[in-house]
């Protein structure tokens, strides 16, 4: 998910009238006039096209299916997984559990290199500060959020919002193992409460070696055809025993033929379909290509670090496989909008409903200023971008995505220990009574961290900082004073004592107190980087996204007049269903095929990495049935969050998991093409394959396919 | 300058009615309602706007004025110099000859950071490879050109024009010492012939600790004020003795005071000021931003190869500089070209001359299709660019701009040994008889290369160009094999014995021969990758390169008739004069002074890198006059290649050293912004004080202040 760039984190909306507006459009809806397809979107569970899946597919979803598909879906991170066994056995991507598995290995013992396979109950590793959330209900709250935002404005509204977000949360905590989240669709449309239940406590049962998890690397990366063993096994613990979970996905031995119906069931993680046209110029001329500048300069940094030893390779791993990820992620969204043809119709599209709006006067008066609104207020983003990038917006110096964990414990301890003091309302919305868990649980969780990795990130990220706001910056001079990046980067690493979770756990439970009397060389930084942050965060949001706020809302009103609610709203990282047809797509001069086999993954590996298949699959190579269907993909539209989610067939079974989407997928986040784009996805088959006849993972394999474990 | 791109590099030009048209038109031109200013551009010696100069500034520039500003005048590799004394001592930067003093380093002598001054004659050391180049005669040849090519068109017409290059340059060359290029300017609108006398024979003399030359580094680099000593004085020679060199320019001992008039005479590389809104388009949305995401990651592989230590930082130092220089550059002409109002002026200057255009009938039927043919051929070079990039632009797989000399050797090797055996018109322009002595001396000179550093930038370098064509197109196949991009980099030039000149002396003089006997593995590659790479130059230059030549012509035209030639030509690396006023400028909130002080580079040194003046200043410091002028600005026109150019005032003499532009400066190559754009110099009074007082170098002040030397 993209990290919070001024003029890309919104929420809140203010409805005063709009709500009965919307019952009454809610039941209109359907083909009128509207862009809508079936095959494109990602539909909350509450807000199905029903007729439109019928029409398409000749598929009904019974509420007892969804209800089952829903609490059999998980959210992971920032990804997605499901329950496979009565007992809390749950599946996702290894890519979703790379930090996991890079913190539970060592120097002597590299899970990532070797995989892992815990052969009894007893060998299942906790993963440090991973929780996953199970959505349970869905509360419209449009109402109350509408009824203390109105006739409010500016730093009002926005104070309004939070404190009713923050109780509305709060409220709906009634246990501990719930945890609550205030959604809002249609960029302010809808308000939601979704409730979850979180799952503290997640171990690691199973995770094939990297070489065959990532097999093609990031050469392969976004690309098909595709033969990646892309999966991990974990199990949600309740009071240290396994959890009970009666619903879960049940196995299809038989997969998915093309051109079968595919559903998707997971937690895409943040679209701008809905945005308008000077967004998304911004976006294409400005945010994306100083993110991409800098990641890729990032992306230079850790593959040379990585070059320094062996070490230095299985310490960086983790960071690259993520900052190459999201290198080619964004090139590909940066390339979308930059495409002449992509971009004219983001244009029609805002130029037809602003004709519709014009054509009478009473949608004129009330939403035709909304566009130029938001294209001042963007223009006044656009100026305060690069001050928020290294100041406010990440928590550290760095690239956005890159990780510089002591920094960031330093800024959170600092934040909460003022935060904390507060009203749950007054509170930064971070640091909500119901935020606090999950975000404890984060902050203390056993790290290891390499000293020589952290000083190098920390310097690479200060010698950034210098160059992108200046050596005469107020705030550059305030942090480096008249240390080089190296010096400081080293007193700073080798000074702080927060790497030990006993220190952090100090300090949180300490409070401010603790904070204030602190002499630890991070947490000093992190003060003295504070009073700015918190200056420039009020003024972002006062001054810039209280307007686009409003002036989204207007456009969300004037949509939904012009066109019903026959359409999707974007993505916002919560439960969602895709829905599409197994089958491959035509590139110039050539179809791609919709399924790869075990037998491919063979025949293109080279021996070296990223094409090197591991010692375990050459060793049982024989003992393999080659053409067992591998990846394959499906047009159901996914994007980043999807990662880990469970693809299913009609009956609600598991087919396949989700891992990737090809190329012509990375404009995904600015609309969907469906001649081209993509999921990709491991089919069940060589998951159940591969854990036989490979793996030998006899206890997992008989909870999986019997339904006992 | 940038590389050439598809859709960037064009020369030649129809002309077959145009040589009457423009005569006429020269005579007619000033001031016809056209844009031109005084204050803006960069004029051929030949065609100064005296009308324009003497009414804004009262400047008269006399003949022999000329004569002896062009004679003084030098081109040193992609940037600019002047003679300084009678005896070929010469002025220009040092970051110009970074490389020089690279090659002339060692582990135990790095003249970078101690710097060097040749007390005696006979210390001189010769830079390897460099020659420099004065401009003799200029003479228009358009139409002989348009002789042999009118009515030609696509691979014809490219055969003929080049064949009458060849032909032309090679008549110029009555001498050895003679070097002979045709400049096409207006794109194609003139030809002329401009004769230099080269000197092949360079040596240095003196050069400042890189700290002073370059202090403030990376961060200050494109900003002011400025506190930079980035110069360097070398001395030309013939037949082993120092040049006699009666035109060099007298040395102001007063300099210049804020608002008085400052002439640059250098040699600006190129601008794309009267490129076509596609074309510009295409560099801002995708060339550009290509270029960048590869400079940036390049960049960051070698700040983190440079970690290694204290020798990995010497050999790749020069390597970083030049990264960290040009990407900072491209950035900012991305920046400028991505500016709304930026851009919207682009629009509107082709917007009125199309209008223009299509007002008469005639007009409209002659020119207006140009624009569509350009845009059309653009998206037809977007298709190849990636291809062009990583196949035959830039000579190795690399970002543009990175140095892989041993596979470039190869690569020169290779194609030399083919060409050379073709008549002189039938070959590739860059090894016509007229270029062949340039090419052999640059070839042929000791270059140091340590065997880690090439290693590491040719794995960077092959492990792009499997990710930016993918691991299964054809050419990264026939590179790769199966190997890693490691393997296959360590096993060449560990196997190669191109590092020795010897080596690439026996296979230059053996020809084709020897060059297809050699079992040489980087020879063995280059000739590998040869075939693609003409393949797609022959498509290149006779279904995109030719349409755009002819429709820029056709455009070009049209611009004489609707303006006249009341404006100066695109840059084309070839010595221009521009003009300008001493002065600071406005930024939001306050103003930049146009001067700095000895004093100021005191208060600005942290004592770290790059902030940290070296010892012979610290030690000296009690000896300067502080208030000393340094740098200063002007806003004469300049843009890269200007670097190391003379600034003279009215009487010729020399008064300051461009060394830079500053941040707004970088929009230049697209436009020029007289409000903010500024080119920043060092100022003589500095260098005068600093030698005398400072470096004692009684050698040169007396040959430079005295005349003698």
């Amino acid at each position: 998910m993209p990290p919070p760039l001024p003029g890309r984190e919104r929420s809140g909306s203010r409805s005063a009238v709009f709500r009965g507006l919307l019952a009454a459009l809610v039941c209109a809806a359907l083909l009128r006039g509207t862009p809508a397809r079936s095959d494109e979107g990602m539909w909350p569970f509450n807000h199905l096209p029903r007729a439109l899946l019928q029409e398409k597919y000749g598929f009904v979803a019974s509420d007892a299916w969804l209800a089952h598909v829903q609490r059999s879906s998980l959210r992971i991170g920032g990804g997605s997984g499901s329950f496979v066994s009565s007992r809390g056995l749950l599946l996702t991507n290894h890519h979703c559990v790379e930090d996991c598995i890079s913190r539970l290995s060592s120097r002597s013992r590299d899970y990532q290199e070797l995989g892992f396979y815990a052969r009894t109950a007893g060998e299942e590793l906790a993963c440090p500060g991973l929780s996953i959330q199970q959505l349970g209900e869905i509360t419209d709250v449009t109402a109350r959020v509408a009824a203390v935002t109105e006739g409010l404005a500016g730093a009002a509204f926005q104070q309004a919002l939070r404190a009713e977000q923050a109780r509305l949360e709060q409220e709906c905590r009634t246990d501990p193992d719930a945890s609550c989240e205030l959604v809002s669709l249609y960029h302010g449309g809808l308000y939601e409460l979704y409730r979850y239940r979180r799952y503290a406590d997640v171990r690691l049962v199973f995770a094939p070696e990297r070489d065959v998890a990532l097999f093609g690397g990031d050469p392969d990366n976004f690309s098909f055809p595709r033969y990646d063993l892309d999966l991990a096994l974990l199990r949600a613990y309740t009071g240290g025993k396994p959890a009970l979970t009666p619903d879960h996905l049940a196995w299809s031995r038989s997969g998915l033929a093309p051109n079968e119906l595919s559903i998707v069931s997971g937690n895409p993680g943040s679209t701008e379909r809905l945005r308008t046209v000077s967004e998304l110029e911004f976006l294409r001329d400005h945010g994306l290509v100083t993110e991409l500048l800098l990641l890729a300069q990032y992306r230079g940094f850790l593959n040379e670090y990585a070059e320094r030893g062996a070490e230095a390779r299985r310490v960086s791993s983790s960071e690259r496989y993520r900052v190459e990820n999201t290198f080619k992620e964004l090139e590909g969204a940066r390339a979308a909008l930059s495409s002449r043809s992509f971009f004219a119709g983001v244009v029609e599209r805002e130029n037809q409903l602003r004709a519709r709006v014009a054509s009478r006067p009473s949608w004129q008066a009330a939403y035709g200023g909304a566009w130029d609104a938001i294209r001042e207020a963007q223009a006044q983003a656009a100026s305060l971008a690069e001050d928020w990038l290294w100041i406010e917006g990440p928590p550290g110096f760095r690239p956005p995505w890159a990780k510089t964990p002591l920094l960031g414990f330093a800024r959170t301890l600092v934040r909460a220990g003022a935060e904390r003091l507060r009203g749950n309302g007054e509170r930064l919305p971070e640091f909500t009574d119901a935020r606090l868990p999950a975000l404890e649980q984060r902050l203390l969780a056993e790290q290891p961290l390499e000293q020589a990795f952290e000083i190098a990130k920390l310097r690479f990220g200060l010698g950034t900082l210098r160059e992108a706001l200046g050596a005469d910056h107020p705030f550059v001079k305030r942090v480096l004073g008249k240390a080089s990046p190296e010096e400081l980067s080293r007193s700073l690493v080798q000074g702080t004592r927060l790497h030990r979770v006993e220190e952090r756990r100090r300090l949180w439970l300490g409070g401010q107190a603790a904070v204030l009397a602190s002499r630890d060389p991070m947490i000093l930084l992190a003060r003295s980087m504070d009073d700015a942050g918190r200056a420039l965060r009020a003024r972002f949001e006062q001054e810039i996204q209280s307007v686009l706020t409003q002036n989204s809302e207007l456009i969300a009103r004037a949509r939904f007049q012009v066109y019903g609610m026959n359409s999707y709203p974007d993505a916002t990282a919560s439960p969602r269903l895709a829905f599409g047809t197994v089958r491959g797509w035509r590139e110039p001069g050539r179809v791609v095929p919709a399924f790869t086999t075990l037998g491919g993954a063979f025949e293109r590996q080279t021996g070296r990495w990223p094409f090197a298949l591991p010692p375990s699959w050459l060793a049982h190579r024989h003992e393999l049935e080659l053409d067992t269907p591998f990846n394959f993909v499906t047009d159901a539209d996914v994007v980043g969050g999807n990662s880990g989610s469970p693809v299913l067939n009609r009956q609600g079974e598991l087919v396949g998991l989700i891992f990737d989407g090809n190329l012509h997928s990375l404009g995904g986040s600015y609309g969907f093409d469906i001649a081209r784009n993509r999921a990709v996805a491991l089919d069940v088959r060589a998951i159940a394959h591969t854990l036989e006849r490979i793996y030998r993972a006899r206890r997992l394999t008989e909870e999986l396919f019997s339904g006992a474990p």
